[in-house]
């Protein structure tokens, strides 16, 4: 009963071996932040395997460089929105989600979530009309593509993919309570035991939580339905919607170690962990760092690349707590010292994240609870403490805590003996780290590696010019007959006929019978 | 872009590889028939591996045989039942599929069926209350297993593995209208685009098509919950459906190169062809036959092993619509000899079926429609002329018609030309085989062979003494929670309150303003 690694190892070896001949053209949508972090591990196996990738970056991209020298083939093109406008847009939405929304009610927050979400759908709709007009479009014409691989969180993918009549695969972490995987992907998703993503529920959901992600998944329905049916209509007489389920495969950037199980679809592959990767030595200077931890070991820490800076009372207070505990910390932090530094912390403009993790030493990990960050703690089965920042940070942290493996600070609210006491448990009680293996040993312990999975999945699409065997009917039905309301309608009113039928002919039968007696009775008076 | 065959011989390559030390300790529920065929190649691929095998086969086994060489370890146990009833069973229930049904009306079948459903169950129980009550269990309990593999189809299974406590793993075809899969192992199944197993309908269903499914569904939910809830009280106070769904994996065996893309739970895994290898060359005097066939190739027939004879007007028939093709044909029939059997057509008490397939000069394979048989057409590529008998063979025949590579004819009703007219066009027309070769290549190019992916989640549940971390939540919840059916009545009730105190408010203001008008009149006159 060895465990399935030697066999993913040499799946890996096999497509590697394979990769010559035969190569395709891939197209691929732009993309920002982690997500381009996570789609780079595809495109560089499926480069070492002989296909042609062609990356699509707009002018005003924040992460993306079409001028650094790549292996991929970059195809910029100019965007009518600047540079400056995305950067705002983010700013605004990082600044209110970590300091303001914690203070606000449910109903202010959604407005402003609104107000944000329209402001960044009609810029996002310009950049898109800035490539559809742009002489860009020609030159994709003539780049004889085999598919499109695209991340839907950056729409446009699906239109420019119907223009270009390309099979398209999508590359998905998520859409706000699995709107876009349900509405327009076909995804089963019963709200009773599917947690809506971003819902911050797990899969065990008393009455009200049930009757919250029902209300969730509706509401957020409504608003994503909207938008997606109306937003291509400029280009296309169809919707947005409709498009994207078109997409053949569907790579989710989740597995079980991670999600919940849930239903899906044939065509719906779950390859969360990606860019996971085995750790490599440290630099010497943080070798001996970490060695001098001795046998209280190490802590990580760090809120990811878009938070760079706090509030000194904030810093202070975390300095502070970090001082208190056995463990060397490592905390990845550009913004100003704080006061209360202890002896035991360091301070580092950037740190090797993934092999700091997959240290020896390394007893945990505080984080902001990014999917790529805890993906690298799940590979190296690594206890969490999350302080979830933005976005789907808080409800990934929910995740782990509800699998054992995580416990979860609020960082407006948090105080040093919080986080002291929250750091204390994940290292020494034994369960958070039995989990975190837990979790580990399911990571792994898959007939295929994520990476391959995905790779499979894209090669296949183009060697079959599409994956159609795997596309449900639903597609093709509307949502009452999708729901069978007219085959209840119908049962419902042959049910209603026949008992009407039923009383008619009795009260008519009565009544000839009263009638009769009554004449009867007439009679013999 | 290479198919993916080099990377699943590969995966097989590693997985014999790795056969060695550790291995487990499985335990076999008992099997027959085709069920038995299909079984074998895992259970072989399992003692490759390093893993011990016991199989349980009782006294009255119509097709295991416990005193044959073999490298499984056989448990045998006496059956109350004896050997005759089973067969007695058996030719009742295929002489009324074959000779009876067809004339009879859907009511009169059913009650047929749940005749001997019935007395089929009632010796089933007979049969798993001798193993229960024998000395066998004390052997079992002594045997110190890691899992259970069972095909639930013949039941017991759930029961001896919650009693030996042991993690149980199923391989099953299917069961009517899927009601163990939907009611015990909670895969969704929508009616409307996912058809009943033995429905006889397709994916693509119109209203009239999708009703029938729907009361199909509803009619065997019924008969089956009762049953899978109340027959195994005598030794345990909880259901069948309830132990049905402490199953780890569900191994299907079918893939979507033969049903149609569905919905399904994290814990099935579509494993269909576990047991299709490649063709091995033929004995000479067969090989002599099919080269004399020249361009115009050969036809393999075969009605199965449940089926050795017909009635002369039938054999007949079919004999002289063979004699009228180019083809040679090669027909596995140990029944009285035709008197129309054309010089181009052979009888065969067996034939090796697979290699045959596997022929290059093989143009049609006529079948009854196993699924074993069926998938071994997928497997080599050969368009079918199907003539279904009973059980799920029309069902099958259905799905490959659907898709493409087969043509169906009724076994009571087709004359000699339909026979003749079927195989030229499925023989001629290159749609026919077009899509075989399309089925051949989904069923050849994915990411592990079904085999390979069997003996994975086998291993796995025992490495991780289960799969709890496939296991969706719905096996907590009610029917009426699951469907979020008290959610609904909540918002029903405070859409209700909230509409009565509105209006209830208004007539109160009404009132008082009409109040006060009222005496303001009343005043002024």
């Amino acid at each position: 009963m060895k465990p399935g690694r030697c066999l993913c190892v040499c799946v890996l070896l096999v497509l590697s071996m394979a990769g010559n001949g035969n190569g395709g053209n891939i197209l691929v949508w732009f993309t920002e932040g982690s997500h381009w972090i996570n789609l780079k591990p595809v495109l560089e196996a499926l480069i070492d395997r002989g296909h042609q990738v062609t990356v699509l970056v707009p002018s005003s991209s924040l992460f993306m460089n079409a001028s650094e020298p790549s292996r991929f083939h970059y195809e910029p093109f100019n965007s009518s929105v600047p540079l400056e406008v995305w950067e705002e847009i983010i700013e605004e939405f990082i600044h209110f989600s970590i300091y303001e929304m914690d203070y606000l009610s449910y109903i202010q927050i959604h407005i402003k979530f609104l107000e944000i979400a329209k402001k960044e759908v009609k810029f996002t709709l310009q950049h898109l009309d800035s490539m559809v007009r742009s002489d860009t479009m020609a030159r994709l014409r003539e780049g004889k593509f085999d598919l499109m691989l695209a991340d839907p969180i950056y729409p446009g993918s699906e239109l420019v993919a119907e223009v270009l009549d390309l099979p398209l695969v999508y590359t998905l972490r998520f859409s706000i309570a699995h709107t876009w995987e349900r509405l327009c992907g076909q995804l089963p998703a019963p709200p009773s035991y599917v947690p809506g993503a971003m819902s911050k529920l797990t899969d065990k959901m008393d009455f009200m939580d049930r009757l919250w992600n029902f209300l969730f998944y509706a509401s957020q329905d409504m608003f994503a339905y909207h938008g997606k049916t109306s937003h291509f209509l400029q280009w296309k007489p169809t919707s947005a919607c409709e498009l994207m389920g078109k997409a053949e495969i569907w790579l989710i950037r989740t597995y079980w170690d991670f999600d919940f199980p849930r239903p899906f679809l044939p065509n719906f592959k779950f390859v969360g962990g990606i860019h996971c990767k085995p750790a490599k030595p440290l630099p010497e200077d943080l070798e001996e760092f970490v060695q001098s931890s001795g046998d209280a070991g190490i802590v990580v820490f760090t809120l990811g690349t878009m938070v760079t800076n706090m509030t000194a009372e904030r810093r202070d207070m975390i300095a502070s707590a970090l001082a208190q505990i056995p463990q060397k910390v490592l905390w990845r932090y550009s913004g100003e010292k704080p006061k209360t530094l202890g002896a035991n912390t360091k301070l580092y403009d950037w740190i090797p994240q993934n092999d700091l993790l997959g240290h020896p030493k390394t007893r945990a990990f505080i984080t902001h609870g990014g999917t790529n960050g805890i993906y690298e703690a799940i590979y190296h089965g690594v206890p969490m403490v999350g302080i979830p920042m933005f976005a789907d940070q808080p409800d990934n942290m929910v995740h782990m805590k509800a699998k054992g493996a995580a416990l979860i600070m609020e960082f407006n609210f948090m105080e040093t003996e919080d986080l002291v006491k929250a750091l204390k448990a994940v290292i020494n009680e034994p369960s958070y780290k039995e989990n975190a293996m837990r979790l580990s040993r399911i990571h792994h312990d898959r007939p295929i590696k994520p990476l391959d999975e995905a790779v499979f999945w894209v090669e296949f699409t183009m060697r079959n010019k599409g994956a159609k065997h795997l596309r449900v009917q639903t597609h093709e039905l509307t949502w009452y007959q999708y729901h069978s309301l007219d085959v209840f309608a119908f049962l419902l009113a042959v049910t209603l006929f026949i008992t009407v039928l039923f009383i008619k002919t009795c009260s008519f039968c009565i009544r000839r019978c009263c009638c009769r007696k009554g004449k009867t009775k007439t009679k013999a008076e």
